[in-house]
């Protein structure tokens, strides 16, 4: 209609439905399939996926070797079981919320996952989960429906996915008209590259803990925390260092020419250590069978668990917290970024690393460890002899951040809306934990969307408000984005646009949406002023 | 010199310091009684306490549940001896020094405390102390004395708190001069009655969940919890609405004329039923020793347990949240409440309760909250056929609340900061996990006061502006008290004054102080005004 001069570019880009645009990006259900729904969950990573029930990551692993598809049954998931996730079509859990962790993970992989379906109840000593009735056993197939939050019995067949150079021609008019830039939220090459394909224009979160958790990392990571002093710390961080810049060199050639922002270790210590019920039971074992020798190690790791044990890990030793107590873990991250960028400029690469400070609070958390980061980086610089023009900058995710923003803008080249965290702490709620009551509140009329999932405009959207112009009251230019998961979600990046962020970031299989919805808002505000004239 | 008409009154408020007020407002020993003093150690928290020897934080609790006195005996105390430092009254302990933890939380508790008594060495194994020549059993009495840095063989006669005519009458000038409220923190009629002859205006907050923690009524909270449908759980809150109504009969009558602020159930449910790790351990018992019946029993228990296990429970299913998805908790509360008010109101007492709904974030939490406590006061009241002025209010605790306080101040009769959770919100800290980077903290001049102990202005005091400010646009006349932790401390008292607030509510030990810090912060604001006309 375009080409016929029937309607303009703008007229185009406005009818095309942000949600169309997702279906189109995931296999689907064949609409004329004959379909046994059997529960429904939350619909938290769009796409459907067959394969046939497994109940361990290990078992989708293993299986994914033998050419099998998989779909991983979980109570819930942690980040043990990305490996499974990543081997497996998709995954289907019983607790969780929209941005549980398994939520989150999937719409990052871009793999189907349906959540929260508490009708179920696995019994994985026998091997079979249980669901209304019916009786699932291993190896069964199953199909889920992460758009509708179904679970269907047996094998449907799927549509697969697919962009059209029809569609393809209208995102290239999206991202004539819109202002809003968009980033993409990417912890490895592989998803860097996807995401720039998908018309990204940068890194808005890499998030480096994500690469903590590979096999061959997690001993050396272990050995740092259950370090008893500095020197043997720093000797674990000195193993780790060589293969955190081997990421970086992967994610910086993936995004040349491109901003990366990359946000130092966050997650609070105990995540990478092993649970501690599991332990117990392996050290009950051992007692049992008079392995002296191992007993004292496994006690050793359960002492250093209790102790890192916290009752609200969300509100607990991590972010900066972490860096400004053990600051040789983030010299270590900083020097395996500029490493990285120094090597790949050498090579006549255009790199632009942006570092980012998690979960300020206080100027001084900033200020302290700004200061640090930039001691090595100029140490690294000196040492390459290069010069990379690098940022340094912070998330805006507490309240407390938001409401001095203005001293924090001092410090700051650039400010990053964590609206997850941010959504925690302004509404008091566990995004673990809020499935317990979220449902109940829609139900009642309490809240309209889960707002993990939709920005909540009226208490939260305030709050970056308040940080948005405090920051510029103090740098009129300061560059802010958001890279929440609502950096994805329709309605939020609209108002991304309207509160002027710069940029959204989000999962790489968003990006299309997100430009065209950044597109949208543009269209849709330039017709409010031409009414109001 | 008053008396003399050398120095005014408002001098003399002036002059006393709040400290000195806290040394003369703890229970001391005889100065008449017969001591066995048998060690020294270093006066840390003013004071004397008598109880039975505990060696561990967990005994102090167990024994504080039965209702019995106990003095904490620690080599020295970390922060997961806190909840048995509450339970316990007083502590003493071999090392550190007057800034040693168990000093800081002790002064801050109120709490006498010895600590650096190097005599004492102790055998938990044998579960007795020996010093100097004597050996003391878990069990025995022991008193200390935390002004002096005395410990005492056995039960020593111990003189109530008193404050002397001279103190007495310039308090009574600073009620003159004070235009700031004080009232109480108290849940039972005991601390009510103590706290109104320091001079408290009311109760600010009376926790009902502390007594849902008695002998007596845990098994029928357990009970409530452990109901499967509405029907078993209303039978067993059935059993508890005497109990609950006998608590407040009995507080009412301490406050009678005063008003009483009663906050409904606020804690998540799991912090009534057992920790996971003892009844796993009781079910490997029952399973090595056969006992079948009592197998499913525990088995059962451990099931709700992990059903109700949250990540961070402190941002979890708690609060009004719980009063929304169980509304016969919140409906028994109410009637206990109504009840008790009704039948003393008929006795010709006046009795003023103001109802709070703890952890408001969304203005419908509120509306429909209160909408059901209406309902049933009303009901009880057609029953009784009493009328009585009761209100409906909420905490300002989240910091949506305080975001939306002009919504949230259509639905509500008054507010009251709880500055503890907003702390907690605000700076995205646990309290409970903080103390392993305060320290830290403090060292490195990023932070001057823990924000616990003393109230951050800087942001959670702006956050209180806002709620103040916003809901005072809807009701200028609204009343607004402070009822955290800092209600009791000086700098945050006086501040309370600056922003405006009506009234602060502190412990009954802190009422004295308050009294003299509000009186001082007006005169303090005359003389300002005065310097500057």
């Amino acid at each position: 209609m375009v080409a016929e001069g029937l309607i303009d570019k703008e007229t185009a880009v406005t009818r095309v439905k942000a949600e169309h645009i997702d279906l189109l990006l995931h296999p689907r259900i064949d609409p004329n399939a004959k379909l046994e729904v059997v529960a429904r969950g939350l619909p938290a990573s769009p796409g459907a996926a067959v394969g046939k029930v497994v109940f361990t990551a290990e078992a989708a692993e293993e299986m994914a070797e033998k050419g099998e598809k998989t779909i991983l049954v979980r109570t819930e998931t942690s980040p043990e079981d990305i490996g499974g996730m990543a081997a497996a079509q998709g995954v289907l859990t019983v607790r969780g919320g929209m941005t549980s962790h398994a939520a989150v993970v999937g719409r990052g992989m871009g793999k189907p996952c349906v959540v929260g379906c508490g009708d179920i109840s696995i019994d994985t000593k026998s091997g079979i989960f249980m669901v209304n009735g019916h009786t699932i056993k291993k190896h069964d197939y199953i199909t889920i429906d992460g758009s509708a939050g179904s679970v269907i019995i047996g094998k449907v067949e799927l549509i697969d996915a697919e962009i059209s150079d029809d569609l393809k021609e209208i995102l290239l008019w999206a991202d004539e008209i819109r202002t809003l830039g968009v980033r993409t939220n990417a912890d490895n090459p592989a998803d860097a590259g996807l995401a720039r394909e998908l018309g990204a224009e940068g890194i808005g979160l890499c998030r480096t803990e994500h690469m903590f958790f590979g096999e061959d990392r997690i001993p050396a990571v272990r050995e740092m925390i259950m370090a008893e002093d500095e020197k043997s710390r720093k000797k674990a961080l000195k193993r780790l260092l060589p293969m955190q810049k081997e990421d970086f060199l992967g994610i910086f050639r993936s995004m040349e020419g491109l901003p990366v922002t990359i946000r130092l270790l966050d997650p609070p210590l105990h995540e990478f250590l092993p649970d501690k019920e599991e332990l117990d039971a392996k050290l009950r074992e051992l007692e049992a069978s008079g392995d002296c020798g191992k007993i004292d190690e496994v006690k050793k790791i359960i002492k250093r668990v209790v102790s890192l044990k916290e009752l609200n890990p969300m509100l607990g030793h991590r972010g900066c917290r972490l860096g400004i107590t053990y600051p040789e873990i983030y010299d270590m991250q900083v020097r395996a970024i500029m490493e990285a960028a120094c090597e790949l400029a050498t090579e006549g690469m255009q790199i632009v690393p942006e570092i980012m400070i998690p979960l300020v609070g206080l100027v001084k958390e900033l200020s302290i460890t700004r200061k640090e980061v930039c001691k090595m980086a100029e140490t690294v610089m000196a040492e390459k002899g290069v010069k990379i023009d690098y940022k340094v900058g912070t998330m805006i995710e507490l309240p407390r951040a938001a409401i001095i923003a203005d001293k924090i803008a001092q410090e700051a080249d650039f400010f990053s809306f964590g609206t997850n965290d941010l959504t925690q702490t302004t509404f008091g709620f566990s995004r673990d934990d809020v499935s317990k009551f979220i449902p109940i509140y829609q139900k009642a009329g309490i809240i309209e969307h889960d707002p993990f999932a939709v920005l909540d405009q009226e208490g939260v959207g305030e709050i970056m408000k308040i940080g948005i112009e405090k920051g510029r009251s103090v740098k009129p230019d300061l560059k802010m984005g958001i890279c929440g998961e609502h950096g994805g979600e329709p309605k939020s990046i609209h108002f991304a646009y309207e509160i002027g962020l710069n940029y959204v970031s989000c999962s790489p299989y968003r990006v299309p949406i997100a430009r065209l919805v950044a597109a949208q808002s543009t269209i849709e505000s330039k017709n409010k002023i031409k009414s109001l004239s």
